[in-house]
């Protein structure tokens, strides 16, 4: 660790390099431009700069910047050169992936209606809480929701702003453009297939892997590393061995995920265990334990497992069973199988796809942390 | 009108000039993107692609294209050729203003839990109503809410998208991405600063004046007005004209408005008489009278248009006396005043902006039908 000084005009020491530390590099630029577009807003909209700070705060406060982070690596594994002159461009391009990030998580949780992420109370629950100190007129969660949607909404709008205004030579700008604009829809898609296979009560793998593919691995992994590479002016062969590589690392991300869900500590995770469960989500875990025990002709334990998806009063002796059914019917033995195989071939792809260190080394790193056990 | 047979692989038929119809080549070319966007998406997201039809389809039918209007008549008016090279880069990228009145008009009508626009049920109706028909599980409402939010979502992030993919020239996209990116904060600002009046009760003229200047007249007049003359490569001088003439006729645009809104013809307006007093929105019309009752210390009077502002169930005959209260304390006087005064401003930095025919002509009479009584 080199002790560069900060410079004194800075919101945020930085006194890494941004290889030794991406995360505290895309917080410096997300709070600067935040800071920037803030001081732009016209006088009359002074109440609305206090709203938007709000929305900033939760951008800028916790969060593992693993878009950003896999985009970075993408772009040095490509032959990004982190002291030459587009790192900065680059960083600033990437760091708009956080405010897409800010938009999914602040509408997500009111369509969810979460009352806390990362320990705090989520935005549309701020502005509610303020409408009812405040004694206002009307409904307070109505407030809430209405300040969180615009909230979301601008912070969607900022990313694209941001992205846009990153100094990228105009060539690599548009190759970026592409992984940029198809993630956003394949997120929005991703979101809308969870909620829809919620609402029909969708038991298929194939719809748990399809919103797997696109809520998680395009957006979390593959577009992301697509951007980095792209970035770098990667060759078409080079960006189709990392997007096989970000799709199949995404989706073992998401099937880790499912398992500590459901089976993971509460103090590692930060969510309540079985609140997928609580919550109706079609995990291709519960997907795979529903078809066994089908297949099984064990009715008993289908119904029970039924009944425990989207019950929002779920006993602990409940949640207990349903983890014991997924652990006897082989599910999870299933879903471990699965995810060793993804992450065997992510990693062959990503051998296969040419690319230099340390870059190389740092993303086999990140997509092993991403789906061991103890992530 | 001549009668040139469309193309047979246009979506919609265009048999006019862009000058004489430019509502209908943005629907045109708006049709044609969506479509474009529609059949990248992956197989994977094929039931999404049926929820982006009903974005699709609330984008295509009906509205004024009034934004794309202004924008489209700024950029002729400051010497773009309808016939030149640029032209449909042009269309391009000011018929992308229709899908941030898309995302606008979603979201809007989610927060206002509004059941029908132009004679139809809105957008969050709609997947209610699915929900419901299907017998699905959870909550309609919450399913509604989500697909609105989601497909008002992928509305904006389309708009940036359908901006920054029109082929203009660099110089061009970079003078009208300031207006382009200001204006969508700004929008914003303005609905967040509606709700919160609304909220907190505030009667200020102050109030009331700022919301009409972000809501109405930056979004819909100024800042499209802006991206047309900027892409034109409009000189300073004329880029402050023009935002001038703009700002004066949207302020203008929304007094009209309001005092339609509470004595106009549900035939015309499309919308019940009555219906922002309903809601509790805080109007410059409501703003004035208020005051003035204050003033005059007809202090009942005055409580009876605070009780009548926000009541759901408004009876019709209170809507009667708070109209003719207004009239007899000079508000509405006092607003046409205001009309004329601002019309005549803008025309006045109009005529000095030093634009061309036929594009002066054509925004001066769009700012005269914009703000007179039977518009």
């Amino acid at each position: 660790m080199v002790g560069v000084a900060p410079a004194p005009e800075l919101p945020t020491a930085v006194d890494q390099t941004v290889d030794a530390a991406v995360h505290l590099h895309v917080e410096d630029v997300l709070a600067r431009y935040l800071a920037e577009r803030r001081a732009e807003l016209p006088d009359l909209a002074r109440t609305f700069a206090q709203a938007v700070d709000a929305m900033s705060d939760f951008a800028l406060r916790g969060g593992k910047r693993l878009r950003p982070t896999f985009a970075w690596w993408g772009w040095r594994a490509a032959g990004g050169e982190p002291d030459g002159p587009r790192a900065e461009a680059v960083l600033h391009a990437i760091s708009a992936l956080e405010l897409i990030q800010t938009c999914a998580l602040v509408h997500d949780d009111l369509m969810d209606a979460s009352e806390l992420r990362r320990g705090r109370p989520t935005v549309h629950v701020r502005f509610t809480e303020a409408h009812r100190a405040g004694g206002w007129l009307g409904e307070p969660e109505r407030f809430g929701a209405a300040a969180a949607i615009l909230l979301g909404d601008l912070a969607l709008a900022w990313a694209d702003d941001m992205f846009e205004s990153a100094p990228l030579d105009p060539v690599m700008r548009d190759a970026a453009r592409r992984p940029w604009q198809a993630m956003r829809a394949e997120m929005f898609a991703g979101q809308y297939l969870d909620v829809l296979a919620q609402a029909e009560g969708d038991e298929s793998e194939e719809r748990a892997l399809g919103v797997a593919r696109l809520k998680t691995a395009a957006y979390t992994v593959e577009r992301p590393l697509h951007m980095g590479v792209a970035l770098a002016g990667a060759a078409p062969d080079t960006v189709e061995a990392v997007k096989t590589f970000g799709t199949d690392i995404g989706v073992a991300f998401q099937l880790r995920d499912d398992l500590l869900g459901m089976f993971g500590d509460t103090e590692v995770t930060g969510k309540p265990a079985g609140d997928d469960l609580r919550e109706g989500k079609r995990t291709l875990l519960m997907a795979v334990g529903l078809e066994r025990a089908v297949l099984a002709g064990r009715r008993a334990d289908a119904e029970l497992m039924r009944g425990a998806l989207g019950d929002p009063d779920l006993a602990p002796q409940t949640l207990t069973r349903v983890r014991e059914l997924l652990a006897e019917l082989g599910a999870v033995d299933e879903l471990e199988r699965r995810i060793a195989a993804l992450t065997s071939s992510a990693l062959a792809a990503l051998d296969a796809a040419g690319l230099a260190d340390p870059g190389v080394t740092r993303l086999r790193d990140l997509a092993i942390a991403a789906t061991r056990r103890d992530r």
